[in-house]
C-alpha cells in the first residue's frame, strides 16, 4: 500500500455498484460476464436497475404534477432512451436527429420537446411535422416558425426559451445570465411574445436553464425559485395561458475527488412549495424538471481490457485497449479547465488491495490520452478489466470515436 | 471597425488561400461552388494544390536521401491518404484501422510503419500479415509477436520506439522524457535489443519522437541531434545494422495569435548535416522523417453556414450549423490549457472590413461549443459562410461527431 494523506480529497463513495468474488456486478452480473455478452472490449454498460432506482427516488420526492423529463442528449442510446420513454413524462431533444430516436422510443410527440441555439429550417420542419413542442431560441426562430406553418399547414407549438437575468451561482457550467447564445435574453422576451401572438403561434410557455452540473443544493434551490418567478413576471406578456413551465435542471453528479452527491430532498421541498404557489398563480400550468446526466450518468460504466503493463523511470503504466477516442470527458479534454481523476478500479480484482499508484492509458499516440494520472490500483496484468465509472452520460456520444481508426466501443443497456 | 491596440497579438497571415470577388478560393474554386459541391454544410475541404506545395518545399529543402513520411492519424480520410501516397516516401500507422486504410491506398508494405503504446493482439497479427515494420513499444509487443511469428511462419520486421532520456524543449506536446507510456525508456532498450536477437526477429532500427507541434526551430534542430546521438549509442546493443532511423517529426504550424511559422531552413540544413555524419557513422541507414499535421494542417479549411444572428446584452452572436462535435480542437478542448480562437473568417465577405467583435457558437446546448471568441467579422447574416482555418489536421477524425445527433460534416478533396 502506498503512503497518501488521508486529508487528500477522495471520490464519493460508489452506492451504485457492488462486487461479488472480486469481480464488479453489473445489474448482479460480473464484469467478465458482460464483457463476454459485449463480444468485445471496450464496452459501456448502462445499468437498467441503477437508472430505475434514480427515477423511483425522484418520483418518490418530487412534488405531484411535477413532470420529470428526460434530456436526451445526455445518453441517446435507442435502447436506453426507449427504456426512459416508459419511466418519464417527456424527452427533451436537441437535434433533429435526437428527435428521430424520441419518436422511435415511442414517446408521444406531445411530450417532446426540443431545444437548441442554431435549429436549422430543416430540423424547424421536421419538428413541425412531428407536432412537437418547440422551445424557441431567436426572433429569427418565430419568423422560420411562422412562415413554415403558413406553408405547410402544421401548427407551431412553441415556448420561449429565456436567458434569464441571474446566473446559476457554483453551477460546473453557466448557460444563462449575462451575454448568451442560449434563448433570448429575459428583457427582449414581451416583444417577442408579441410578435409570437400576431403570427398566431400556439404559446405554451417558457424553458429557464441557468446552468448544468450542480452540487449545490441552495444554489439550485434559488435558480429555481427566480426562473419561476421571472416566468410569471414574463407571462404577463403572453400572448395565451402559460401551460408549461420548464425549469431546467442541472442537478450534478459526483465525478472528482471531493465531490460529494447533490442533497436532492431540500430541493424537491422547495419545489413542493414553487408547485403549490404555482397551483394559484400559474393555474394550469405544468411544471417540468429536464434533467439528463442525473438520471442516466450514475448507471454506466466504461469497461476496458488491459494490454500492457509498463514501467517507465519509476512510473507505473497500465495501457488500455480504451482511451480518450471513446471517453473524452474521463481523459480530461470535455470542458474541464483542471484534469482530475474520474472514479476507476480494476474490476475483476476488486477485493485485492491497491499495491500504488499507476497511471491508466489508452493506445493512442498521445499523452491526452489518459485516463488517469497515478490512481491507487492493486497489480494488473493484461487481460484484466478497469471500470470507468460516473460514465452514462456525455461518454459514447461525446467522444470522438473515430480517432486513431479503432473501432468504436460497444453500447450494452445491461 | 473596433478599436484594438496594434500592439495585441495576431494569426499569423494566411499564405495559402487567396479570395475573388470577396469568396474564398479552394484551389481556384470560390467557397460557395465548393459548399455546392459538398452539398450541404457543414464541410471539410482539404486543398489538394497546398498539400503538393507544401511537399514540394519540403523535398527542395530535406536533404537527398531523407525519407518523408506521412503519419496518417493526422487526417485519415482514404482519398487524402491516397494522394499521399502517391507523394511521400511511407505512411506511418496508428492502428489496425488505419493499417486497413494505408494498404488500401495502394502503399507498399516495406514502405509502411506501425506504432502505438497499446497495439492489441489482432493489430499486431494484422501487421504482421500484412508485412510492415512495426515500432514495438514494450517487451510485452516483441514477445507477442515473436510467438506469433512462430505460430505463422510469417517474419515479424521491427524497430523501436525509444522513448529518450531528453525532452523536446518548447514543444507543444512532450512525448518523450522522464516516465511516459511511448515506447521504451532508453536505459532498457540494449536488455529488449539482445532479447530481439535471441527471438530472431527482424530489427531494423530505431524510432525516437520526442514531442509535437513544435514552431521553434532550435528545439527541433536540437532533438533531432539528439535522436541521432541516441540511435547510435543504442545501435551498438543491436543485434543487426541499423537500417532504418525515424527521427519523427514534430513540426508545428501556427494556429493562435502570436505563433509564427516554423522557419524550415534552419531544421532542413541541420538534417543535411546528421545525413551526411549517417553516411560515415550508420552505413546504410536511411533517415525517416515522419510529418502528420505540417504536411496536412494548412491545407484544411472547416466551413460551416450562418443560421442565425443575434445580440445578446450587447454581445453579437453568429451562430452556425457546424461547432465543437466536428471541430473540437477550434473549440478549445483537444488538450489546449488555455482557449484561444483559430483564425477564422467570413468566406463570402473576405472583401468587406470587420464592424466588431462577435462570437461564433455552434448548435449545441453547451457554451462549449464556441468556434471564435469575440474575433473581429464582417457583419453577418444567416446564410453567410464561415471558414476555420488551419483545419487539415485533427479535425474531423478528432471530433465527437455524434454528439448531440447531428449530420456528419462532408470531406472533400479539393
Amino acid at each position: 500500500m502506498t503512503k497518501s494523506s488521508s486529508a487528500a480529497p477522495r471520490h464519493a463513495p460508489n452506492e451504485f455498484f457492488a462486487s461479488e468474488h472480486g469481480e464488479l456486478l453489473i445489474n448482479g452480473l460480473p464484469v467478465s460476464r458482460v464483457a463476454a455478452m459485449a463480444g468485445r472490449t471496450p464496452f459501456y454498460a448502462y445499468d437498467r436497475s441503477v437508472i430505475e432506482r434514480r427515477v423511483q427516488t425522484l418520483r418518490r420526492l418530487l412534488p405531484p404534477g411535477v413532470q420529470l423529463h428526460y434530456a436526451m442528449k445526455a445518453n441517446p442510446m435507442p435502447a436506453l432512451v426507449g427504456l426512459m420513454a416508459q419511466r418519464v413524462d417527456g424527452l427533451d431533444v436537441a437535434s433533429g436527429g435526437e428527435l428521430r430516436v424520441a419518436l422511435d422510443a415511442g414517446m408521444a410527440p406531445a411530450r417532446i420537446s426540443f431545444a437548441g441555439p442554431g435549429k436549422r429550417e430543416g430540423e424547424l420542419r421536421q419538428a413541425l411535422a412531428a407536432g412537437v413542442l418547440i422551445n424557441v431560441e431567436s426572433a429569427r426562430e418565430v419568423e422560420c416558425l411562422a412562415q413554415l406553418s403558413d406553408e405547410t399547414g402544421w401548427k407551431a407549438r412553441v415556448a420561449v426559451r429565456v436567458n434569464p437575468d441571474f446566473e446559476l451561482r457554483s453551477a460546473g457550467m453557466r448557460m444563462g445570465g449575462g451575454p448568451k447564445q442560449f434563448g433570448v435574453d429575459a428583457e427582449q422576451v414581451p416583444a417577442l411574445l408579441r410578435r409570437i401572438g400576431v403570427l398566431g403561434l400556439a404559446f405554451e410557455g417558457f424553458h429557464i436553464y441557468a446552468g448544468s452540473q450542480n452540487l449545490n443544493a441552495d444554489a439550485l434551490i434559488d435558480m429555481q425559485r427566480r426562473s419561476f418567478e421571472l416566468a410569471l413576471r414574463l407571462g404577463d406578456d403572453a400572448p395565451g395561458p402559460l401551460k408549461v413551465l420548464n425549469l431546467g435542471g442541472g442537478f450534478g453528479i459526483p465525478y472528482f475527488p471531493g465531490e460529494r452527491a447533490l442533497a436532492l430532498e431540500p430541493v424537491c421541498e422547495a419545489l413542493a412549495v414553487i408547485a403549490d404557489e404555482a397551483r394559484l398563480r400559474a393555474p394550469g400550468a405544468e411544471l417540468v424538471l429536464e434533467l439528463g446526466r442525473y438520471l442516466v450518468g450514475e448507471a454506466g460504466v466504461y469497461v476496458c481490457r488491459v494490454t500492457d503493463c509498463k514501467m517507465s523511470r519509476g512510473q507505473a503504466f497500465v495501457v488500455v485497449d480504451g482511451g480518450m477516442h471513446q471517453h473524452l470527458a474521463a481523459s480530461g479534454n470535455f470542458g474541464q479547465v483542471i484534469r482530475r481523476n474520474y472514479p476507476l478500479a480494476l474490476a475483476n480484482r476488486m477485493d485485492q488491495p491497491a499495491s500504488g499508484p499507476a497511471s491508466v492509458v489508452g493506445p493512442l499516440c498521445t499523452p491526452l490520452d489518459l485516463l488517469a494520472d497515478k490512481t491507487d490500483l492493486p497489480d494488473a496484468v493484461p487481460g484484466d478489466l478497469v471500470a470507468v465509472f460516473q460514465s452514462g452520460a456525455y461518454g459514447f456520444s461525446a467522444s470522438p470515436l473515430g480517432f486513431l481508426g479503432h473501432p468504436e466501443p460497444v453500447q450494452l443497456l445491461v
